[in-house]
Parts: structure tokens; C-alpha cells; sequence
């Protein structure tokens, strides 16, 4: 079985290192061929990864440098190149398929440019997340990388979002849209509809669907939703804000009286399959598009669950070869960017 | 008592006339010093009109033209000025105190600046509209009236929703954020980071509290978020778009099974305290500020019960002097503005 391998910041993220090496444990177990490359603290990560007996395959590599919540990305390229973050994602050139990191995103994002570059024909990287919707999952993006962009950059985003959607959430020829503020071919800013313009021409390449409005980015009716990195970190944020507060009032509301409460119990069951579809841990893991190696950002707070997802997407794009495929796509399509 | 007199473009909405008879009649009962200005068709609205026992002070003007959902602004300002929705407007000029439209909103925008004009010392007029929170109302802007915005917009909007939010939701020195990717001051676009430098120098004037991000538009500790009409109507949208999905999602969930149906039961009263605190009819009635009038845009496939709140929110604007109270502030700042 030839063995995918997969970097870990293992310094990275609000409950690191424990949450990485369980979170390791976790996804060894829905996939084998993984082996793992944990970079920290010896003296901390040896003890917890050598209590799990499916991680005895694993590597450490040594470092008591780690970058900080608050590292500014400008500071930290100068002085945190032999931070377990760092050397990381260097890894990833000539040591493994991927890496995962739940730590600082400017900092993750300033090193993966630094060390990766961008894949010819891609100006600039982008993140990319998948969500849950009415049926199936979106694949949305730029969620905050680039917060000005041109028409060029979002046809390249439209181009890495669907290599994205057909390998992480495995559809054959994902429908592609550009977010904007009306459906009409006169809406919204003109870079956007240059863009719409353009990505009309890549018929044969892209299977671009037209304009989608923030309403139906949960309908499912779309499998990639196009956007800058301000207007998708806006949208992004203010779903997960939504979606706490309706789960908070809901929760409040429930408790309420005894006859709620009793209601509760009853329908628990069902209530906790809506819980598990919404569950932000399962589409955990945010990947950097558009770089020479995969490198996925996981949510910082999550836990061995959500850490273990990010994992997933990882593996999933080592495995079915993300990097290759898109390259492919992108030299056919050169010719008709502008 | 002084009656406050409101015009109602009676043909707006997926439900003209009869939702706005019917939330007019509804208004009246709550705000009894309110008489209408019905403006529409005659024989369609006389009979209804007739039958509410509480409408008998209120005045019909008669026409057969209106305003159609599609209709381009640039055609319905060249053809449309005999239109229910453009006559009703005009007579915020000197018949009444305000406006109420289901219409399109892009021919209500363009007729509000054809009749109205912007106030003096504003160049754009923005939408406005209330929402809820995990503690109380807050009041955004823009929400899609100016898709491209300067700093100075920027500033102008968050000093309309200051004075909105002190007549509307009755907050006298309302907290003002601007909405941005991240809360330190580096973060965003250029032009938001220099209309911050200019409010926090407004601090005589404005109770500005530095940026927000997407996900605390809902916790209710800002009373004003500020943001471009782009921006503002994507994170409405997606606001809208996530509640019918996690509504849907849980409606779905309770009727899976039959323990599920009897805790749905049980908790009814509950969830009807919690339907009720996210009820979109409730927040009706979006606002056009910055125009020598005031003109309420009401959702167009909303119920009496909503047509009635947009009515409400126009009410409270003429009846507690927003107009004044704005061009008063906007006399006293001036001078700060570049």
C-alpha cells in the first residue's frame, strides 16, 4: 500500500499539541495509509503520540520554535523560518503530499507563498471551504486571502474551485457561479461582470452557471461559489454568526419550560441528526488553493474531531492528485485568460 | 391630536392591493393618530378600503398605472411618473409625512432621488433596515443602494444610521461600527481603514466603536453596523439564506419521527417564543435615509402583519422628526468631513 504523507504543525492551534496527535489518531483510523510528520516539541509530542498505538509509524521532527496566535506575517517571515509551522510546510516540497496546520492563517498563508509559490497561471492563492446546504455541500471561495481582486482572479478562482469540488466532494462537473447582488446580467461591480463575460467563453472548460445571490448559497444548487477574499469572509462570517445565534436561542428557547424540556427529550434524536448536519467540525479545514502543495488551514478552536476532518481534505486531495489535475486544467485554459 | 399622515403605494408587492389595505388597517390600531393616502386604482381600493371600519379618514388618489416588479429604473423615471409608487412619493413632498412601498425596490430608489433629492450634505442615499440580536435590534447600512462607496459615504451612512437608530430602536447614543475581515486596524480595504481614522476623530458626534466582523453583527453589542451597499447586501442574503435553512433544516428534523412530532408538541410554546424573537416580519420595513422625505420599502411577498411594521418604522421616522434630527447633526459636522 503506498502511504500518503501528511505534515502536522503540531504547536499549532488553541489546544495544541494534544488536539493534533488525537486528532491524528482519529483520521488513521478512517485511513490507513496515511503516515504522519508531527513538528513541535519533542519532549511534549513523544509521550502523547506514543500512547497511541496507531501512530507508532510516525515521525517527529524537532523544533521548540512555534508561531504565535497574534504573529504578525511580515514579523514572522523574517524570524520563524524553524518555527514547527515553518518547517512544515517546507516539508511538504520533498517530504510529504500535504500539511495541516490549526494555527495563525496570515502566517500560514505568508510561509505556504514563500515556500510553495503559486502554481503557474495562478496570480494569487485562495481559501477554500465547503458548507452544508438544503442538498449536498458548496464549495466557496475566496474566503479572506486576497481582499481586492480582478476579473482575472476570479476566473482563476472559478478554475481551482471546481478541481476543488470534484475532489474533495467528489461531483464530476460541478456547476459554478459568481456571488453577487442580483441575478440580472447588470448587476453588481463591473469586474465582476467581465469575469461572468469571460467564464460565458470557458463553456467548454467550466460549467459556469451565472450569478448566485447570498440567499442561495445554501440551496445546493451550485457546487462552487466564486467571490473576493472580502466579500466571502464577510458572507462566511456571517453565516457562522447566524447559525450560533439561531442554535443559542434555540437552545434557550427549549429550556424554557417543562413541557420544552420534556419536548426536547423526546425529540433528541432527531434534533441531533440537524445538530450533526450543521456541525461546523465536519466541514473543517480550510485549504490555501492555488499553491505547489496542499496545505490545509484548520479552524483553531476545533477539537480531535474537527482536527481530524481537516485531515481528511488533506489526504483527499494528496490521494486524487489536486495539484496535477488543476495544472492540466490550467494549461488548457492559459489561452483564453486575458 | 396632530395626525401623522402616511402615503401608501396601494399597488406595490406580490400582494397589492388587499396586504396593504390589510396592514394598514392593522397600523391604524396600533397608531391611531395615523391617516393614509391610498394611491392606486379606485375601484379596486374603494370597496376594500370601505369594509375597515378604522380606514374611513383616509383619502384615495386614483391611478391606472404602476409600477411592474421588472420594470428598469431608467425606463420607470422616463415612463412611470403617473405610477402609484411615483405619485406617492411626490406627495411626501407636501401632503404627508412618508412613504410605504412593496414595489421594486430599484424604481423606488430612482424615483426618491428623482422627487426627493438628498439632503444636503449627503451624496448618496443608503438602504437601511433593523434585524435581531442576541440583545436587542441592530440597524445596518448600506444594504444595497451603492455598490461602490468612498470613505465619505462611508461616514455619511454611519451618521444617518446613528440618528436612525436613536428615533427607530430608541437608543440615545447608539454604538457605530464599521464592518470589516478583522477588528485590528490594519485590516480591510483602504478606504474603510481611513473613514475609521475620520470617526474616531467624530468622536464629539459619534459614538464610534471600531470594526466589527461578520459573525457579531448578531450579538448585539453595536446598535449601527456600517458598511457599502455590496458588501451589506451580500451578509443580508446570507443571513436570510442560513435562517430558512436552518428553519427548514429543523422543521425537517421534528417530523422524522413519531417521538420527534410528540417533543415538537410539547415544545410548541416555546418555539413559538423563538419563531417569534427571528419572525423576518417583525424586522419590515427597510428604509431609504439621506432623502428629504422618508420612504419605507417593505419586503414585496410580505403579510399584513409585516406590511403594518414597515408602516410602524415609517411612523416613528415622521413622527419623532428623523429628517430634522439628521440635517441637525449633519450641520454640526460638516466642517469635520473632507
Amino acid at each position: 500500500m503506498k502511504k500518503i504523507k501528511i505534515s502536522l504543525d503540531a504547536m499549532g492551534g488553541d489546544h495544541a499539541p494534544e488536539i493534533v496527535v488525537e486528532g491524528a489518531t482519529e483520521a488513521k483510523t478512517r485511513y490507513p495509509d496515511i503516515d504522519f510528520i508531527f513538528f513541535g516539541n519533542k519532549d511534549v509530542l513523544y509521550p502523547l503520540i506514543d500512547s497511541k498505538h496507531n501512530l507508532s509509524d510516525s515521525e517527529i521532527v524537532h523544533t521548540m520554535e512555534f508561531i504565535k496566535p497574534n504573529d504578525k506575517p511580515s514579523n514572522v517571515i523574517r524570524r520563524g523560518t524553524n518555527t514547527s509551522m515553518a518547517l512544515a510546510i517546507k516539508s511538504v516540497k520533498n517530504q510529504s503530499s500535504a500539511m495541516v496546520s490549526a494555527g495563525n492563517t496570515g502566517a500560514l498563508m505568508a510561509f505556504s507563498k514563500l515556500f510553495l509559490k503559486t502554481i503557474s497561471g495562478i496570480n494569487r492563492p485562495a481559501i477554500a471551504a465547503c458548507f452544508p446546504t438544503k442538498r449536498g455541500e458548496v464549495c466557496m471561495l475566496d474566503l479572506g486571502a486576497n481582499i481586492e481582486c480582478d476579473k482575472n482572479n476570479l476566473i482563476q478562482f472559478a478554475l481551482m474551485g471546481q478541481a476543488f469540488a470534484r475532489i474533495v466532494i467528489g461531483i464530476k462537473n460541478p456547476k459554478v457561479s459568481l456571488l453577487n447582488i442580483g441575478e440580472e446580467e447588470i448587476k453588481g461591480l463591473s469586474y465582476i461582470q467581465e469575469a461572468s463575460e469571460i467564464l460565458k467563453n470557458l463553456s467548454k472548460i467550466i460549467n459556469y452557471c451565472g450569478y448566485v445571490e447570498g440567499d442561495r448559497i445554501t440551496d445546493g444548487l451550485v457546487d462552487v461559489i466564486v467571490t473576493d477574499g472580502f466579500t466571502g469572509n464577510i458572507a462566511l462570517k456571517t453565516a457562522e454568526g447566524i447559525s450560533s445565534f439561531f442554535t443559542n436561542s434555540l437552545k434557550e428557547s427549549l429550556k424554557k419550560s417543562i413541557f420544552s424540556k420534556l419536548g426536547y427529550f423526546l425529540a433528541k434524536k432527531s434534533l441531533e441528526g440537524f445538530r450533526a448536519h450543521m456541525d461546523p467540525r465536519k466541514y473543517n479545514g480550510a485549504v490555501f488553493l492555488g499553491l505547489n502543495g496542499v496545505v490545509v488551514k484548520s479552524h483553531g478552536g476545533t477539537d480531535s474531531f474537527g482536527f481530524a476532518n481537516a485531515i481528511g481534505v488533506a489526504y483527499d486531495m494528496a490521494k486524487y492528485n489536486f495539484i496535477e489535475d488543476l495544472k492540466k486544467k490550467l494549461s488548457t485554459t492559459t489561452k483564453y485568460l486575458i
